[in-house]
């Protein structure tokens, strides 16, 4: 498997950053995770232009254009020839002189295979509410401290991910956008203290045009008590129905509105 | 510069770690660090007793003793022949299948000049507060993305370093501990939400021994707003005294407790 390192394509198992690196160091790094499918980088523009944002957002500058980036991923999966995977883009912090000081940032390219997401309606998950909120959230940073930390503990609760909520309102799985249906047929997911998913995106784009009434606002514990639905998204999961939150209940039902929606991402999936 | 990486001594500038490690891709990483004089790692034993409180809180497994871990550091303070210098001991979750499970962690020991602090009592720092609190704060990780992040912000301020606080309770530096001196001369150090620090720990058995009070309690802006002195301890600076936080001033005289402490830890200090 090759990736792409500085400013070239070698082996991934040759690719090594100095252990000086702020990335390593600090901590200090923001990444962006794109699906490939049968060859084709999905939403692309919309990873890149996150990638960028995250990027000027941390002052780490990059050297390569939008374009130039997206020439080298279309390179990198034509080198690779896997048809389905996963890319990731991680820029850190570089070396530093004081340990602090940001010069220059390293970019590695990445591309491991990665099965595709079911093409039926998959089984629900099950979450648990962990109070925590990530720093920076609107940035999709390298920090997933608490959420690697937790995994023995969501593991013993029989959970499959964990929900992040502060003061009774929810926020995102570390991974994953989260959403519920009201008992009126509306979707809400949460506005604020998330990353902008771009499943998430395409949802909010979607949805309406197909005649779902979706809002973006505050997601308390007792909405999802009280919600007919629920589920996440995410670009290597598309859309998972939730069937439990701590001790609360969903039905998932091929009639549902999560059904609809995965279906319409399903649908529209560019290819 | 040697450093001790994958089991041998070798060049700082060829120790690299695979961009898959999960220190780089999810910011999963522990570390300590000791300041050597004259060659003497200070304070080794209480170091090494939290590196390994810290690697286990993390579940990141050691191989090395601790007193295997001891010898290693002895043998490259010996072969690199600084005089003074700081020791970072780095543990980082290693290579992963899935990108989440720890396997086998990489340590990575690793020594760079350092300048000793002074052996007269500083000028004062300029702290400004922040609203943050610190992941998982007793533990050492890797993880200084806001400290970092905020820098040009200090450095706007005119500050020196920032004073997190948390619904204004501060905690601590980055990478110091806090203290203050009230009126009626008691030092008072935050309890709760911060990293044990090591010259903090003693101050604590110091102050005592030489008829000093202190107190370790919550310390609001408030108490700040009303103290009489202010300082911070790290390990790298020893105590540097604050004449600032904030909009709130503090007179740093050779007379102050604070001078009294910086006296204190200097003569106490092993060799």
């Amino acid at each position: 498997m090759l990736c792409y390192f500085n400013n070239q394509f070698i082996p991934l198992t040759t690719a090594a950053l100095s252990v000086t690196d702020l990335g390593l160091q600090r901590g200090y790094g923001i990444f962006d995770f794109i699906r490939v499918a049968n060859q084709v980088p999905l939403y692309i523009d919309d990873h890149l232009d996150r990638f960028y944002h995250s990027a000027e957002y941390m002052r780490l500058p990059v050297k390569q254009s939008k374009n130039e980036l997206k020439a080298i991923i279309y390179e990198l999966i034509q080198k690779n020839a896997l048809s389905d995977s996963g890319i990731r883009i991680l820029l850190t912090g570089g070396a530093s002189p004081d340990g602090y000081e940001i010069i220059q940032p390293n970019l590695t390219i990445i591309e491991q295979p990665l099965s595709p997401p079911p093409d039926v309606v998959p089984s629900g998950y099950k979450l648990v509410t962990y109070a925590h909120q990530r720093q920076l959230p609107q940035v999709k940073t390298t920090n997933y401290l608490v959420a690697v930390w937790l995994q023995p503990w969501v593991k013993e609760q029989g959970a499959d991910d964990v929900l992040y909520q502060q003061n009774g309102i929810v926020s995102e799985c570390p991974r994953s956008n989260f959403f519920i249906v009201t008992k009126d047929g509306l979707i809400v997911t949460p506005a604020k203290n998330i990353l902008n998913g771009i499943i998430r995106k395409q949802i909010l784009k979607l949805g309406p045009l197909h005649g779902m009434r979706i809002e973006e606002r505050d997601v308390s514990i007792e909405d999802i008590r009280l919600a007919k639905e629920a589920f996440i998204s995410s670009s290597t999961k598309r859309v998972i129905p939730v069937r439990q939150v701590d001790d609360m209940h969903f039905v998932v039902s091929p009639a549902s509105l999560t059904s609809k929606i995965f279906e319409l991402l399903r649908d529209n999936e560019p290819h």
